[in-house]
């Protein structure tokens, strides 16, 4: 149907006649000359109209789409070096005017604006860098958990019962019986690596928080690991690896859309410092702030301690079992700290996993001691009596991770469709 | 924690001494020599133990969980053509006996046993072989789209109305709205697609229809792409060539996993013949069907024509328009047929797509003819109104294209955790 080239391909081919496709950016009128620039998925190119027969008798709006017929021929004007010379110009489908939103370089427009308009948002500059910047972190994750043996899992989303204890699910109809929107797919991933020892996923979950605040939202994408014959430090070891692989793979490839971000990313060293919970709390109290063993860190303490260890990136380790879900895997000789550990990386927690509890009377010890009842989870607890490895595992939020690698402020900028407690559409 | 070597590396390393890890397979006892089977993912060894003061003295269990260290040794007896001969045997975690499940190289157990004992069953080497090609299937999907320039989309799984006019969707309450579980990424993809042009998602999709027959779920995936200044040729090109891609590759890399299943994978070769909906009805007539051009085709009439046809897989294009969704684009000199296709793979329909309309108006035209409200639908035809350019695109059900690779019967078989109208558990 369309036998057109890319401009970026366009641009190469100098001297070729080709036809090109795309929307109209912007016009010049000279009286004796228009420019059109036109825009593809591959970039901008200068269309030089001189023979103004050819110009659409309706005139050219942004966004209208075009394809144009013609050859690229070096420039000294123009900014690319090159321009395209046009020998004819149709009009493919016109839009509107004016545009609800604006996607010019720097958007003027208010965020829940570019959110209500967000298919003409994914044209702006900033959007698309952003979006492509999260594509490269999901290709990464993914290609080097599947080069490394991983096996990609499909947990489901309809779940049966809470998972982790249950405050804050989605509750929804399920023919006659009640169900859940899965908050974590922590007991499927457990599963399938008590069997394929080596599992990741990439998942949307969903909390029914209540509070509508820039960093949370109530659908997200979780990319999470689990492993078998692997304590805390296994996976932390897997961690910092492919977090590092990420970013210098991000730096690589997507250095154009880091610039439009006007982002300088600073990949951390390998390996990341450990630091124990305990350790952090001494620091903390040494530095003037108020808290105790047992508390958790406030968002101003997790940044006041990167600063105070020193690190962009650095593991947070062996964490009160309070502060953390009952599965976590007690230390022997000191059953009130677990094998649990966060990630800071830009002065945010962007991941926490554990060591499990892979020994069902241990798992329903660890139930009560919490307060909970071991009888609500023995689906959950009987998955470990025929023959559980040792296992831990990990998550990252990618929404989260996105917003610091571009330096974002609300996570609503991360998602291509954000949920929260007031939005839906579109 | 674990210093251990998978069991197809310790094969390779004769004579050192390494630690692996696994379950017991079985266990053989022949008085002053004892035999245990054991697997991890990488394959299963025997271990020979000569001193029988090695061995655990409580005995081993199916699915016990142990590390062995010791040496690899080339055997005549074995059939592996090596023997593990171990210096110490630790026993990691004890599992419950009998199993509820049997996990033998052919399963004797029922399906319906087999899945509320999921993640014993991942452990039946044929379980164990559809989702290693299950995997391999979808990280070719992705890996060629996005070699290709295929942005992935992450398009939102709670809406807030219904995509294609709205029968069978699950409800939930949605703080103080009501939403929807997505049948269908359709309206994301295309928004994406308006703007990015070359798009793909792998998503959760759901449908609340109330049968429970072997080849539906209420809860699926979705291997779905879109493309913009792309009619239904474009995309029927990408189709094949991605299904054929996809296919060789699980040839090659699961060739092991296809002998399991008993498995003779044909690939179809390129291009696919394109039969037009007009000459499968005439095809299907004279072969004494009851027939006549309008209906859809009965499943047994959809194998019939793979027969008629003579080919693994074809194309079976422009349709009727009522037989399609009403965002198919119709052919302008023949309005009641639609630029949409279904791709027959193995007797089943394993993919539909169509070419998109893309002006508004048309789009109004169409919804109306289709008896349903274009006002119910403004916010899906707004997007088109700011440079929408023709664009199509399809989708694949990832489950049920496993059934077709795997020759099952029963999609269950080929989804981790399956949903239905019966199950939510596990």
């Amino acid at each position: 149907m369309f036998d057109r080239v890319y401009i970026a391909e366009a641009k190469q081919r100098v001297g070729e006649q080709v036809t090109i496709a795309g929307w109209v950016v912007r016009t010049r009128d000279l009286a004796k000359i228009k420019f059109i620039v036109m825009r593809d998925r591959t970039g901008e190119i200068q269309v030089t109209v001189k023979n103004l027969d050819l110009y659409p008798k309706d005139g050219l709006g942004r966004e209208d789409v075009i394809t144009v017929t013609g050859v690229t021929l070096q420039s000294k004007i123009a900014n690319a070096g090159v321009e395209f010379f046009p020998d004819g110009i149709e009009v493919v489908n016109k839009s509107k005017q004016p545009l609800p939103v604006d996607i010019a370089e720097t958007s003027q427009s208010e965020l829940e604006t570019r959110l209500n308009w967000r298919f003409l948002d994914f044209r702006a500059p900033q959007t698309r860098a952003i979006f492509t910047i999260q594509n490269r972190l999901l290709a990464t994750f993914r290609g080097w958990l599947t080069e490394n043996g991983y096996m990609e899992i499909q947990n489901p989303c309809i779940i049966s019962s809470a998972s982790e204890g249950g405050a804050d699910l989605f509750r929804l109809p399920y023919f006659e019986k009640e169900a859940f929107l899965a908050q974590s797919p922590q007991l499927y991933k457990q599963m399938c690596a008590i069997s394929f020892e080596k599992v990741f996923t990439v998942t949307p979950v969903w909390r029914a928080e209540k509070f509508n605040t820039p960093t949370h939202l109530n659908e997200i994408r979780q990319m999470d690991i689990e492993q078998a014959f692997a304590d805390d430090e296994t996976v932390m070891k897997v961690l910092e690896k492919i977090l590092v692989h990420m970013l210098d793979d991000v730096k690589e490839k997507c250095s154009e859309e880091l610039k439009t971000l006007g982002r300088n990313l600073v990949v951390p060293k390998l390996p990341f410092k450990r630091v124990t919970y305990t350790e952090a709390i001494e620091m903390l109290q040494k530095a003037g702030e108020q808290i105790v063993w047992g508390d958790d860190f406030t968002k101003p303490q997790e940044r006041k301690m990167m600063e105070l260890v020193g690190e962009q990136a650095f593991f947070l380790k062996d964490w009160p079992a309070a502060q953390k879900a009952f599965y976590s895997m007690p230390y022997k000789e000191k059953p009130e700290v677990v094998h649990a550990f966060d990630c800071i990386y830009g002065g945010i927690e962007i991941s926490s996993g554990t060591q499990r509890i892979h020994i069902p009377e241990l798992l329903r010890e660890r139930i009560s001691k919490k307060g909970l009842h071991p009888e609500n989870f023995e689906t959950y607890i009987e998955a470990f009596a025929y023959g559980a490895p040792p296992h831990a595992g990990w998550s990252i939020g990618l929404e989260r991770l996105t917003m610091i690698v571009t330096g974002k402020d609300n996570i609503r900028e991360c998602c291509m469709f954000p949920r929260d407690r007031e939005r839906l559409i579109p």
